[in-house]
Formats: structure tokens, C-alpha cells, sequence
């Protein structure tokens, strides 16, 4: 299932549209869209602290509600689009769901999965890296240093 | 956190009790428990086929319940205890709430984190593995044997 670029960073736009919520809330503002046959049918954005739960990130979320949306535990022709390169736990969770396509933002170069093992992905999964990135990074940016005094990229 | 290993194998037979149950629920049958002051504060077993939910392994579960308990986001002076070595998805998440100690029952030579990385774990996190490993591999090849014909392991 391969798109053409605008269509991949009109996705990622979407995505940022959740991270600017998560902002809002003073969480890491991480977002992500799930997209199903050029529909969005899942959007979610990182609520760790809101929850208190270390598993609530963006993406374990839009997968919980994007099956529940689809009524199937897999979701091989939907796209997920991130604005930063999930962590392990996430890229294990697209593992799992067998996303047909996985789009990120900007690397993370601390937690991403790919510091990792790219293999943590299912191996029909297609990743596209790099959409946005600048974007991407900047709310991240904008956020340790506005919230919390610190510039973590 | 160093505990004797008559310890490690009761929390573990523990865990098996959660594994049961999944079994009797046609699920695959892996079980966890998370301890705190030799207390079990949350326990949990695979349901990723009754709530339709890749995300709903035992050890995600686990570790929401148990954060609640705490009421905060990690679990730094708990352990959890697994019949099966955790795949990605939940090392991330032990990693992310920080558990002090990991221990495993069975290895799972397809999906287990170590075959990925011993680093999706916290630096900080002591993991314990093959502990009651026969008993922990037995159900899950019960399972597949009995519920869907085939011997995975």
C-alpha cells in the first residue's frame, strides 16, 4: 500500500493535531492517527500522566480503539502515523496488530525502536521515516524546554 | 531486591493460577503477578481474544492495575512475575514502569524480548529467567495441542 508523500504528511498533520492536544494537558505531546481505506478511524494523543500509566502512549491506544472500530484483533490494511519513532513497547504493539504501514515523524534517538531491533516490527509492516520531522521534534522541543527547563533532542 | 528462590517459584505458581484461567477461557494461557512487599498487587492473564485487543497481554494489564494501586506511574520497588518471557510490547512497559526485578518462567524462542534486545529492559531491572520453566512451557503446549492442533514450542 504505498501513497504519495502528501498524502503521508497530510496524515502526520493529523498526528500533530494530537500532540498539540497532548501539549495542552502538559503531556509529552506525542500523536498518532490510525487510517483505514483513507479514513482516519482512530486518533489519540500520549495520556501518561493524565492516567498515571506508563502504558498509555498515543499509539497502544489508537490500536485498542482502531480494533474495536474495525471489530478484529489485526488491522493489515490500516496505516498508523506517529509524530515520533514509537519505543519498543509501541513498535511492539504495531508488531502485534500487523499494520500494513507504520509513518513517523521525527526519530527518537533515545527510546526509538529502531535503536533496538527494526525485527520488533512484523515483518510486513513498511516503514516510512522521516515525514515532518522538524515538526515534529519542535513540539517536543518546545515542550521540555517551556515545561520542564530541559532540551532533551 | 534479591529474594530465595522457593520465593521466585511461589510467585511464579501464582502466575500459573492466572494461566489457568486464560486456558479456560480459550486463551493463550500466560499469567502474571506483580508483587510489592511480598504482597500481590495486581494479577492478570492474556485476554487478547475476549476483549479483541492485541494490547491485552497479561503483563500491560498488570502493570495499569498495579500503578493504580501504587498510585503512581512506576514501579520501581515492585516485581512482576511471568509464566512466559515477555515479548517487546511488554518489556517496553516493565521497562517504562521501571519493575525492579523480572522473572520469567518458560523462554519464548519466537517472540521473547531477548531475541530483540536485553535492552528494552530499565538498566535497572534484574531479570530472573526459567524459573518453574517445564510447568510454564506445559500449558502453553497443552493449549496448542489440545485447542488448535499444533505444538508451537
Amino acid at each position: 500500500m504505498s501513497m504519495p508523500l502528501k498524502d503521508h504528511e497530510y496524515f502526520i498533520r493529523e498526528a500533530l493535531k494530537e500532540a498539540e492536544k497532548a501539549y495542552k494537558k502538559d503531556e509529552v505531546p506525542i500523536g498518532t492517527v490510525i487510517v483505514w481505506n483513507n479514513k482516519i478511524i482512530a486518533r489519540a494523543h500520549n495520556l501518561t500522566e493524565q492516567l498515571n500509566d506508563v502504558t498509555a502512549h498515543a499509539e497502544i491506544q489508537a490500536i485498542t480503539a482502531a480494533t474495536n472500530y474495525i471489530g478484529g484483533k489485526y488491522l493489515q490494511e490500516c496505516s498508523i502515523y506517529v509524530t515520533i519513532e514509537p519505543c519498543p513497547m509501541c513498535a511492539g504493539a504495531i508488531g502485534w496488530a500487523q499494520l500494513s504501514t507504520l509513518v513517523f515523524g521525527a526519530y527518537d534517538l533515545k527510546k526509538g525502536y529502531s535503536l533496538f531491533s527494526e525485527n520488533i516490527l512484523h515483518p510486513k509492516t513498511h516503514a516510512v521515516k522521516g515525514i515532518l520531522a522538524d515538526e515534529c521534534k519542535e513540539i517536543i522541543q518546545r515542550f521540555f524546554i517551556e515545561k520542564r527547563g530541559k532540551n532533551i533532542l
